[in-house]
């Protein structure tokens, strides 16, 4: 316990944040307070900005400060391609990782009834609505292989199946670079009977 | 690279926190985002408020909001015995792992000509006069053993003997529990030397 009330809540306050526990904390309070009190009042405005004013892109509804997020407001972005990822997270590996250079969908979640989270729950209205909209020619399914993506999977290439759109999912198998003995079982099998022909 | 500017400075932003990374930094942006915006907002009005109001103790010169610490400002704190430590941390773990209950003197760093940090940089002078107000009969140092630790130690020392105090330091030896073959050479050279009798 400190000697000072207002520093044990902040203490507390800060425990809001991800794998930050009482000792860092601390650590973390002490620091700000004797060394860097600017850039602790700066952190604080930007986390009111932030929290204030991101909200979800209209388009494709990722995180955004905008109506449309940056991506969708950018020209030259192919329309026939789009890639329907889970999280805004999911979004910026695949932008950063490949050269696809179409649009997304980001779900912000997966299709779990048993949690209580259908279609609606995921915007899938407003991506019915896109594909609807007929630019859309190729699907990509981006979304991991538990059994809530797996379902959300098929819920998606169903839709758009209807509608007569190509869809296709990541592949999946060894990671480049990686020792078969350390490849998890699963993975292993899944690779071994998806075994492509040498060209 | 995040697709919102925004989120791309508050990721910049939380990396002032010790130990926070670009990775663990832009996880708790999403987390705050996506889980928990109201406590993300009281965590920026908390320290805003802890940043602001929080100054050094009038007497003791630990970290405080108000203009007397609550160890301070208490009653029945015995004056006649007075800690000097380095940092509000220490005070706190000598306030919250020993039975002392006397008064403090928090210094915020130690003597360091080398770096520029001479006497009036630790508040020395209110130091002097808190000895001078003659209350105290004990003076207990317990800053650590590095150099710049022994020339502190060795400063205020002089400045109590000179008024008469008993000056005291915390007894350095191997740790209760610790096993010898553990407890590094200089720490074992030491409680050798300062051995004692058993009674």
């Amino acid at each position: 316990m400190s000697v000072s009330p207002l520093i044990e809540r902040l203490v507390e306050a800060l425990r809001c944040l991800p794998g930050v526990g009482p000792k860092s904390a601390r650590r973390m309070v002490y620091h700000l307070l004797e060394r860097d009190r600017e850039r602790a009042e700066l952190l604080a405005q930007t986390l009111i900005e932030a929290m204030r004013k991101i909200g979800r892109c209209a388009r494709c509804r990722t995180l955004s400060e905008h109506e449309l997020c940056t991506l969708c407001a950018a020209p030259g972005r192919d329309p026939s391609q789009l890639c329907v990822v889970e999280s805004p997270t999911d979004l910026e590996a695949i932008e950063s990782g490949t050269g696809f250079r179409g649009g997304y969908f980001v779900l912000m979640g997966l299709l779990s009834p048993l949690d209580g989270i259908g279609p609606a729950d995921l915007g899938l209205d407003a991506f019915e609505r896109r594909l609807d909209a007929g630019q859309v020619r190729e699907l990509i399914i981006a979304v991991g292989t538990t059994v809530e993506g797996q379902a959300t999977a098929h819920y998606l290439s169903e839709l758009s199946r209807g509608r007569g759109i190509r869809v296709t999912r990541l592949a999946h198998g060894i990671p480049l670079g990686g020792d078969l003995e350390y490849v998890d079982s699963v993975t292993l099998a899944h690779a071994f009977q998806g075994r492509m022909a040498l060209e």
